[in-house]
């Protein structure tokens, strides 16, 4: 009988435990989680800490206990692992106060990404925030209860996002990036110029091109300081990035990739024998590029996690093909989608790209209820392979337009196959000509 | 300098006339429609007779004058062409009562697609409705004015949408399909059975597996008769499908494809030299089967007469590799959209299939505002190939969900490839674990 240890009960680690015993009803199957809850999902907690969601609890698809009886898992929570011996295959873990060796066959490392803290005189402050597991969610609603004003450093998903919620809690919001637009990791500048207006049209002060330089405050911040100015400040969210948590991964010996994440194979299998990584703790491959890069979200980590389990106990059955990087997030009804490379990272990797930006709308144009659309593509210049795509707009459906881009993008489609792909269309639903579509025509620089 | 004479000036031939003259400013290019709309859209006629398009003349893009103006192409509206001679190369027409002789390089037959109307006693009566052309709009408008209750004839798309609009209009509508489900064309019955559920729920009175043998009434209908009883009705819409426009195209000399419709190769080249057709009077290619097939929607449309217009002036620079039958429908908020082969066509080409039918959400589990989603994929069983996909759901991001799956079946996924596509995620606009993922999952029957 084969004993499977999972290390994280997170996207990765919980579907990595749920594989291994769904493919090996023998299996033993052990899943330690430092915190309290199972299953969660960490990018729900912008909307729990804005009371959209009425508990952090509801953010856990599975408690402990469910994973207990119905899936036959053991689950340790509130059990941290201190040591991982990969010779003798055991972790140290330690729960209650007491330490305790658990000896496993196959082990999946599932840690995830930790945030990101900058080293800037005062950061240590009270009231400067960071955000990673569910369960902080009441100690984080707790700090930002009577804020009046609340700096958010960091314009990236996090920040957007807890941006629309500290909004509409009643805070004055003042967020700070220091590359000179929002989300800089994913949008192009004229896409991100989109978004950055329908912040500052709902309130939000925002410093962009402005690094914060230093927190000052007693005990408790009350000032950002930047490089252009000074901020009174009741709280700060501290959202400048994230990184792997590596730390167990080193213990065992596993070798790190060049993004500074655990290296994996496609198989999810480190380079230590029977030691498995998956989900934000490990790297990926980009379907676009072949290289290495770190992309750390859930659907990826679910994924990997399936991948880690079933190999665990079936050995090499399934592979995980890498990512295109598609990713989405939102500001109050202003939807942000995007796949593939921009075209700032194509031409960072020396790929000539050129690209196409349209304004389109969600339906025909004699229905009623339709929203402005802008698509952005980007194609390579030479061959006209498609390179990636960004979509904003306020109706939901911009996510959906990045997945058929994402489709588009890992077939290795040029300009051209989008522009036939058979994209349906009813007034209520699409223009007869879909603004994907479009965009590929005006890409195509008269071709189509 | 190339004279390119386009017949009919509806989606194809729009985009035919259009094509043509933006890639040689130098071509002369007159675009021929019996109408007075050009660039219209008859999908969008339910929603004009039912009064949320105000005007049936909103359905049209472009006026013949701004096509005239601002593109340069002679528009002769209200001309129908009686014949046409591809040894001379001429078409005669027919405007204001006389008849003239029009000269023609290239000719480009787009003359679309028309009502079946079945040889039915009695289908000759006043108040049997068929719907075509934008421009028929006011007169079925006044046609169901006063009637209290309208028999629809025909649950494929048309029959759907109008017994929404019918149901708006105040009317009693009853729905007559011969097959025992609706949309017998598009959906398998599983699928279908939802859709169902839904037009009884408000208020169409269905009858399925119940074909109509007889309209009666002196001079206008009053009863429609079937196999299995009679029926009062104050007036009729039949819409039991629709045959390409063939005539002119038979007269030009060009062969018929084995479905009736023009036979054309990849360049919209018909078999006659010097002869185009596009859109709806064409047969196109199904990508899955390599087949022919006759499947008339105005994306496709669009996109064969931006070939055959720009192939018609440059010479085969385009191709159009074909169609995967990407659908979508609405009856009020129930959106229902399909992709590839459902499985009974499947099982119908002798494609031992498999199929998943599941039930999921539109957003994470604790996000409020979340719909339900019934996704059906089909696969080849042998290879796990996918065929394809049908959605129905009270969000119109199921349409969205089919052109993933297009993209998907068209570039030849196995139900793996879906499963480990690069699908985006944040809590508002998908599941951690997306709809199609866990649909991949179910249909690998353990595999994933």
């Amino acid at each position: 009988m084969v004993r499977v240890v999972v290390i994280g009960g997170g996207a990765a680690g919980a579907s990595a435990a749920a594989r291994a015993r769904r493919l090996d009803p023998n299996a033993e199957v052990i899943l330690i989680e430092r915190g309290s809850m199972i299953t969660h999902a960490p990018c729900g907690m912008p909307y729990a800490i804005g009371g959209i969601v009425r508990s952090h609890e509801e953010l856990q698809t599975y408690t402990p206990e469910e994973f207990e009886k119905e899936r036959n898992i053991k689950v340790l929570i509130r059990t941290e692992v201190v040591d991982i011996d990969a010779e003798k295959k055991t972790v140290t873990v330690r729960r209650g106060g007491a330490q305790e060796t658990i000896i496993w066959d196959k082990l999946v490392i599932a840690t995830g990404a930790k945030p990101l803290v900058p080293r800037i005189a005062g950061v240590e402050l009270k009231g400067i925030l960071t955000m990673r597991h569910p369960d902080e969610v009441p100690t984080l609603k707790g700090h930002l209860e009577k804020a009046k004003t609340v700096a958010v450093v960091g314009g990236g998903y996090i920040g957007v996002e807890m941006a629309e919620v500290l909004l509409e809690l009643g805070k004055k919001v003042l967020l700070f990036e220091q590359f000179d637009q929002v989300l800089p990791g994913a949008l192009d500048a004229d896409v991100a110029a989109l978004v950055a207006d329908e912040m500052r049209t709902k309130g939000v002060e925002l410093h962009l091109g402005e690094k914060v330089v230093e927190f000052r405050g007693a005990e408790h911040v009350n000032k950002v300081v930047t490089e252009k100015g000074e901020y009174q400040v009741d709280e700060v969210v501290l959202a400048v990035g994230v990184r792997p948590d590596v730390d167990l991964a080193v213990r065992a010996g596993a070798k790190l990739g060049e993004t500074g994440a655990v290296y994996v194979n496609e198989y999810m299998e480190t380079t230590v024998p029977d030691v498995y990584a998956a989900g934000d703790v490990a790297e990926k491959v980009h379907r676009v590029t072949g290289k290495r890069v770190w992309i750390p979200l859930a659907p990826t980590a679910n994924k990997e996690g399936q991948v880690a389990g079933g190999n665990a106990v079936r050995g090499r059955v399934l592979k995980f093909p890498g990512v295109v990087g598609t990713a989405v997030t939102k500001f109050y009804n202003l939807y942000i989608a995007r796949t593939g490379l921009s075209e700032k990272e194509a031409n960072a990797l020396g790929l000539k790209a050129q690209s196409a930006l349209i304004k389109a709308r969600t339906k025909a144009h004699y229905m009623p209820g339709a929203e402005t659309v802008h698509v952005k593509l980007i194609a390579e210049e030479s061959t006209g392979r498609l390179l990636g795509g960004q979509i904003v707009g306020k109706s939901s459906v911009v996510a959906a337009y990045a997945d058929i881009l994402a489709v588009a993008v890992q077939s290795g489609y040029a300009v051209s196959d989008l522009f036939f792909s058979d994209i349906g269309y009813m007034p209520d639903t699409a223009p007869v000509w879909h603004p994907l579509i479009v965009a590929a025509r005006v890409l195509s620089r008269g071709k189509l």
